[in-house]
This record gives structure tokens, sequence and C-alpha cells, in this order.
């Protein structure tokens, strides 16, 4: 008898009826003899509509107030689904998450877990309960209810299989695990088995949306494997774990991409230290993130600067540099919002030459202009035209032959 | 300064608009310079809206699952109204009914409060902050959410007004304060200026719907004043309290009349002790209330015995009623859902005779027969008809004169 962590999106539980689906997938594990924790997210489109809500009284909402707003979407779909577990006949109970003992700093909306305390969940495990725990949620010290932002839920199953020492954090959702590309572009996608946390880090920062980076990082952190699957299939989905086996380990893994990339050009600049923390320290206060920064060589002391950012984010972004740029002397402030990230990703890189090389073969014979490039030990990214994106990642999953069983 | 509570009803906050209204009418009062402890229900419908969704998967729901779900509805509403005060420039805070203090017993779905900690409240009073809570909720020593059950809100309102040692509670809702009767029905009605508890208490267990008896006998209990009034107008509403000035206690009040009545007569039973208790101890364990009840005197030791219920537990009510009829020999046990009560109420019938003689004679003139007559000290009850009921309390109004100011 092992114990385990599972997880349901919003996706996975829009209406009563997915509901009772879901409650009939959590019984067919427990029939096998485990105990389970289950987290859920709040049904469907909940949030959005709490927040439209919140938005028709104020803007912006006090963020303790919406945190207290939003953790009610999770508490309603952690109720029903105990109902349903109840109504097949299984004992379960639903926890908030005050209840199940997950305490965090009081940075609402964005609230990082500092402990979790398990004696709840353990006393009614004990009592052979199945624990039903709403997600994205937990209390301060002060008893405030919080959010956790991004990635929140995910956070919520990481944290507790990890605090709860389970077996595995199976987390459902309506993809069928990860892929090797897109499978909505590139129809030879194909599913992986496993992949590593490192691997699986830089595909979900570098395009994926299957996972927020947060969750991954917690869970290499704590050695939690995380098995990615669909709740609507039986298809046996990725195992993201920390043991992937040496062959794998060996080769590229997948390609990642990014439509909501925008770049911002500081041209000209008077080169001189400390010029990337003037430009940048205002962009942080302002809470713009910065993705891929590149300096150019200095000629004759003048240089340029060039960064990414989402598109989202460009025109409050150039509102910050523009004058600031101006003030540092530089010649010129242009941006681009028609770009986009291609990305290769494997620990294969690490030890295998000739992976950049083949990569801007590729693109080459597209006739695909390569703007910026950057590297990580097991990540090559492109910054190209967002037009040639779609064209790129086909190409790229032909050319490492990532439709073959690995 | 005072500290006063307030408490809004689910009329008066259906909508992110009629929100907004209800926080200008709590900056309004708070302009005066007084503290302002404010109580709220869950928005319009919510409330049946969640119902439905748990009925949705199963039925009936556990009780734990269905309060945890239910009070979400509450939590909705004390935020949004929080970011509204916020918005219009006054500090607030919103509380649940966990943080607010307020412990139960674990009765789910109709726990009473056992105790209130008013820590945070005076804590978030004392830096000047309006404190929003939300009603209908508590938490047991065991954290689990409970609700209140019937007339939870104001329950909750006037017990947070007894331990804060509040000046009034202020209940607002979308009528205008209490009335001599229905004024839907009788268009010469007109509002009371004061009421005494034991007075208020009568009217709403004899068919006014404007407040649950529960939270009029906590008031009366701590002598906590409760203004009646409509958050829509500016009516000064009625004062339920209990230092109600002599000459008022000398009149005759109201007249309260409940359309909900069915009657069961178990017909020809052989009387003997413990007839009642063979018959009400089943009723009350089946949940069934049961109103007025009245046995004949016993002629050759053959007695009739016969009760009221609400017209929705008629059914049921049969179901368990005829088989013990049978058992204990009884004749026959005949229903009939075709009636109603009206009520004529005040403490003035203490010490005034001649009151029951016009009642009885002004329901005479109408032709109106008389099925059952109860009495308090300061109230007579009558059972007739249903289809005689407006009739009656329209005739009865102008018989003891109500319409004239007392």
């Amino acid at each position: 008898m092992a114990l385990i962590v599972q997880k349901y999106g919003g996706t996975s539980v829009p209406d009563a009826e997915r509901i009772k689906n879901v409650a009939q997938h959590i019984i067919d594990r427990r029939n096998g003899g485990d105990q389970l924790v289950v987290v859920v997210s709040a049904m469907g489109d909940t949030t959005d509509k709490l927040i439209k809500l919140a938005y028709q009284v104020t803007e912006p909402p006090s963020e303790r107030e919406l945190d207290a707003l939003l953790s009610t979407g999770e508490l309603v779909t952690s109720t029903l689904l105990t109902m349903a577990l109840r109504h097949m006949g299984y004992e379960a109970i639903s926890l908030s998450g005050a209840q199940a003992g997950i305490k965090t700093d009081a940075n609402h909306s964005r609230a990082r877990i500092v402990d979790i305390d398990p004696t709840r969940i353990l006393r009614e495990l004990e009592q052979g309960r199945i624990v039903i725990v709403a997600g994205f949620q937990g209390i301060t010290d002060d008893m405030d209810v919080t959010t956790l932002g991004r990635g929140g839920s995910d956070t919520t199953a990481v944290a507790l299989a990890a605090s709860l020492k389970a077996a595995v954090c199976e987390r459902y959702t309506d993809v069928e695990g990860i892929y090797t590309s897109d499978p909505h572009l590139v129809t030879e996608a194909r599913r992986l088995r496993e992949i590593g946390y490192e691997e699986m880090l830089e595909l979900a920062a570098y395009g994926s949306k299957v996972m927020h980076p947060r969750a991954i990082e917690l869970a290499g952190e704590f050695n939690v494997p995380i098995l990615v699957a669909s709740s609507f299939t039986d298809s046996p989905g990725t195992l993201i774990h920390g043991e992937v086996s040496m062959e794998v380990r060996n080769k590229m893994r997948s390609i990642a991409h990014d439509l909501d990339v925008a770049k911002i050009m500081v041209v000209g600049v008077p080169d001189r230290p400390g010029i990337a923390a003037v430009i940048f320290g205002p962009l942080a206060e302002a809470g713009i993130s910065v993705d891929t920064i590149v300096q150019n060589a200095s000629i004759n002391n003048i240089t340029d600067l060039t960064f990414t950012v989402t598109k989202s984010d460009l025109v409050k972004a150039m509102i910050v540099v523009e004058p600031i740029a101006m003030s540092i002397g530089a010649r010129e402030c242009v941006s681009d919002a028609r770009l986009g990230t291609i990305s290769i990703i494997g620990t294969g890189m690490q030890n295998t030459p000739g992976y950049a090389a083949r990569m801007f073969s590729t693109l080459s014979k597209l006739g695909i202009n390569i703007q910026l490039i950057t590297t990580s030990e097991i990540r090559l990214t492109c910054i190209i035209e967002e037009s040639r994106v779609k064209d790129a990642v086909r190409a790229l999953h032909q050319a490492f032959q990532l439709d073959l069983e690995g």
C-alpha cells in the first residue's frame, strides 16, 4: 500500500457530471489499495468569473481580499468531489488549505509555502478516508487566506507529496503527457515516457504550457516523481523524475516554442559599468519579467543592449525603458513584437557535439534568420520571426528524428 | 463614538452594483463617527445555486461537505463588499466566521454558536477598519466549517452584537420594518416604531417572515436592541428592544397570518396515558415539526387528537402517523391541507379582557368557522379555512383599529 497524491486541473472538473467522472477515476485508483490525497483546482472558468466580479467592484482589488475571494473556487470543487465520492460509497473528506495545514508567507496573490503541518491529513488517512484538498491556497500565521499564484495547485500537490513522502504525485489534466513537441503543431509529435526535472524545467520555461516551472522546481528539490497524464484516457502519461535512464539521457528530447516574445533594443549606448542595473532595476520594480538579455561586444566604447519581454508587457516596458535609454545617452530604443522562440532541449546536448550545427543548418535551409541565440547546458534557443516559428518546429522535429521512439 | 453591528441580507447584495450601494450606506453611517462591524449574507440566490450543484452530485449531500460548500457564498459577499469600501477610500477588512472567532458545536447545517472570541475583530476595529464578517457560518474546535441553519446570518449579527456589547444591531433588508400586518395584504397596515422581544417572537412564530425567531430569542436573552430597516429607503425602521414604553405595552399590536398550515386528526383513539408520546416521538425522529396540538376531552374513554404541520410536511407526516394510529386502535386518520392561521398579538392582552371576544365576533360576522384555537399570554391564534384568511386579516386589522397611530 502506497500513499499517492493526485491533482486534477480545472479542465477535468468543469461541471457536476465531470466531477463524478473524476470521482470514478479516483475510485479506480483507490481500489488498487493505495491511500489517496487529492488536490483540486477551481471548476472550469470559476476563477476568471470571480476575478471579473471583483473588477466590477474595484480596480485593482485588494490582494488580501482577492485571495479570500478566489480561494472559494477550490473550496467548491473539493466539497463537490467529496460528495461525489461519498455518493459512490467511499469515505472521503474535503480540507481547505488551512485545514490541510498549508502555511504560507503573507505575500498575497503569490504566497510561498513555508511549512506543511500534515497532522489532520494523516489522521483522516488513518481513518481510511480519501482526503480532498483545495489547491492553490494556504494560510498565514495570522489566519489570513493566501493564494499561491501561477502554478499554485500543482505546487500544493507537489508540496503535499514531499511532506507526506508520497510515492508519486499524479497530475491529471486534459493532455496525455509531455510530448517531443506541441502535438497540435507537429502531427508526428510523440509522448515521452519519462523526462528529467532539468529538461522539464527548460521545457516549461521555453514554451510548454503543461506545467508551471515552479512546481517542477519544487519536485526536483524534494525528488518527488510527477506523473503527467490525462483523466480522460488510459494513456500511461509521462513520468517526470530524477532517475531517467542512461540511454534517454543521451538524447535530444524535445522542441519547445513560444509565440509570446517581444524584443527591445537599446542601440548605441556608451559602454560603462552599471548600465544593465540602470535599465533592469526599474523594469523589475514595474513587475516586468525580462527573459533573454544580450549585450553586444563594445566597439569604440559604444554597445547595443537587447532583451525580450512578453508581448503583453511590451508597451509598459517601453514606457519604462525609453526615458532611461535617453538619459544614459543611447542613440535610439526600438522594439519588435512579431517574434517567437524555438528551443531544442535534452541532457544529451551536454556531451554530444553537433546539435547546434544541425539546428542552425535546418533553419538556414528554410531561409530563417536567427535574431538572437541563448543557451543553457541542456537547451539551445533561437529567436526568430513569429511567422516562421511553426515551420521551424516541424523541420527541427524531423531533423532530430524525434518521431522515432527513443 | 458607539460600536454598531449591521447586517445586510441577500436581497440587499444581489450584484456588484448593489454591493456598491450597500458600501455607500455603510460609509454614510461610518461618517457619523461610529465603529462598524458588518455581517453579510450570500448574494441573491447564491445559496440556492450551490445547493442545486450539490444535489447534481449526490442526494442528500454530506452535511459537513454541504456546510463547507455553502459557507463560500458569504465569503464571496464579504470580500466584494470589503473591496468596494476600500475602493471608496475606507479601510476595511473581511473576516470569515472562523477568522471572526465564531465557535460553534459540530451539528452541521444547524450549528449553535457556543462562544465568540472577538480578539481579531477588536484588533481590526482599533486600527480604524470597518470589519466585514461572513454571516451564517462558524468553526468547530476541530477547525471544521459549520453553518448555522435558518436565520443564520441574523444570529451571527446578534451574537456579535452581544459579544462586542454593541449599542445596536441594525438589520437591513428590503422591508422597512415590522408592520401591524402584512402590508401586501392590508393597505392600511402601519409600521411599528418599536416592539418588544416577546411580541416579536410571537409574530415571527405565527407568520411574519421578516426575522427568524432564533435571532430574536438570542437578542432578548442578551438584551441586544435590533433595528429592522430597509437599505433602500431612509425610513427609520422598527426597533425591537426590551424597554418598550408603557403605553405601547397596553395595546394590541399586530395581526399575523400563516398560509402554510395543514391539519391531521387522529379520530376515535382509546384514551390511555402515553398515546401522545407514541405519535409525536416518531414524528420528531422523522424531522417533522408539529405546531399546535389539541386533544379533545375524552368521552367514554375515546378521544380525538388534532395537530398541525406545514403543508410540505403533510404527506411525510401521514406516512408516519397512519400506521401508528391504526396500531393504537384509532377509528381513522384524516388530514386537511387547505388551512391557515390568523393571530392577534400584543402584550396588552395580558391585562385587558375582551380581545378574544372581539376576535371571535369579527370572524363570526364574516361567517368564518374556527377549527382550532390556541393561545399564549400575548397571542390568540385561530385556525380557519385557507380561503378566508385574507378577509379575516383585513377585518381584524380594522376591528382592532391598528391603522391608528398607537
